[in-house]
């Protein structure tokens, strides 16, 4: 149970491009499909329509949150060719559309970078970071997908447990797939929409649903896992956006994301 | 010539939620149209449709530049309600997909940020900043948009005019609107996608394409110019993201945004 390439495994059909996905449950939070989860599968339906197998580049609007069990996934090529390939996916679920994402496709190469102004996420050892676990005390709800992806969370931020936040706005982990496999570029979708919220870390109790999200997938991760760190960028209005990073074993940024989510500020 | 709102100005039909912009000569570089003067395009064709007059997310694929000249902008609802609207948007010129982009939509507070993670960008004077020209020297094309967009770039990391380049990644300016109309949330997305790439600043000649770009609208700006900070996330693989932000003239930061473009590396 909980295997990734299982979980977004795709049946052909109904119709050319489209696609069937049984969205599974244990890749929930609260009962909620998990946002990156959804993504991963719905980049899988455009890596098959097309020569690309990589995702460069997906960005997504989340409308209606889809339950678990059969859904659509639908894919419509804009452009093809010139060594990328750029897409549009839609996941239905009963005729209502849920979720829609545009992808740039492409081979990706493992080529060093020729420059980075991007500093590495500063982390404990993962044995000295705490594993989060599906029935996390004083969550109020069960997060599945802590089965499933094994997250152990920098100790030093995790206040918020306690009821003192650090405020600093960010938090970091290692991941794992459960299942053994190791990160490809469709599942770092979902190590690039990690929970908890960093609106955690800033006093905001509740959840954060994501809005809209955009993805850049940088290279090839190396086997092992992956250390995600995610930053809040700025909260107001009730929203907020939040930066995450990813780097492998090697300690090479390996994908990159964004995304604004809604927030309910205390009163 | 070159005003904003006539730039943008949408006339309805053929048919439901189909809309016509006549895409004006004045908002290209390099004879292509701006990237971000499209998404503005193609956000008013979004606040068109359903009850929001704001954008707060925008994310689009930018597949086949389009020609100056008519082009058919087309809005589909995806979720209506709760206080914000998601769209899609597509822009189509001669029956070819050039763009499409995924939007939510909503009533833009302007309330004090809760927190904020995000420097303001430093920045000289406007007056002590250079202002570009539509005819750069050494550009090699005629960057007709600044004709309409007045910037005035920081001179302090222009050594990549002199062949020097700062390799800081980073190129921060001002930004007026030429026809004297202060910003709103529709033409911040031009200010978010300055001239030229921050490449420049790496030593990295040539064009540099946006593949995906997304934006979030955070406040309405006040009257005035705005500043625009833009910095090289990565560059890796013939790829570089970029960041930008924008602050009004009371330093609030009012949008942000980040880009996936092509590059060509030097060999």
């Amino acid at each position: 149970m909980g295997n990734f390439q299982e979980a977004t495994a795709l049946t052909r059909g109904p119709g050319a491009d489209v696609f069937t996905v049984d969205l599974d449950p244990q890749w929930t939070v609260g009962g909620r499909m998990h946002g990156g989860y959804l993504l991963a599968a719905m980049a899988r339906a455009a890596t098959e329509v097309g020569p690309h197998a990589h995702p460069h580049a997906v960005s997504a609007s989340f409308a209606v949150p889809p339950q678990a069990g059969p859904a659509q996934v639908s894919v419509e090529v804009l452009r093809a060719g010139n060594g990328l390939t750029q897409s549009r996916v839609r996941l239905d679920q009963d005729g209502t559309p849920c979720a829609e994402a545009l992808l740039t496709l492409g081979p990706l190469a493992d080529d060093e970078p020729y420059w980075s102004g991007v500093t590495p996420a500063d982390l404990p050892p993962e044995h000295e970071c705490v594993r989060v676990p599906a029935e996390a005390p004083g969550a109020g709800f069960r997060v599945d997908l802590m089965d499933v992806v094994e997250q152990r969370l920098d100790p030093r931020p995790l206040g918020f447990l306690g009821g003192t936040p650090s405020r600093r706005g960010e938090i970091s982990g290692w991941q794992r797939l459960a299942d053994g496999s190791d990160w490809d570029p469709l599942s770092l979708l979902v190590a690039l929409d990690p929970v908890p919220p960093v609106s955690y870390d800033l006093g905001i109790p509740g959840w954060a649903p994501t809005l809209q999200f955009s993805a850049y997938l940088r290279r090839p991760p190396a086997p092992g896992p992956v250390r995600v760190r995610m930053r809040a960028g700025v909260v107001a209005g009730d929203r907020m956006d939040e930066i995450a990073e990813a780097w492998d074993s090697k300690d090479r940024l390996v994908a990159q994301a964004t995304q604004l989510a809604g927030v309910r500020l205390p009163a």
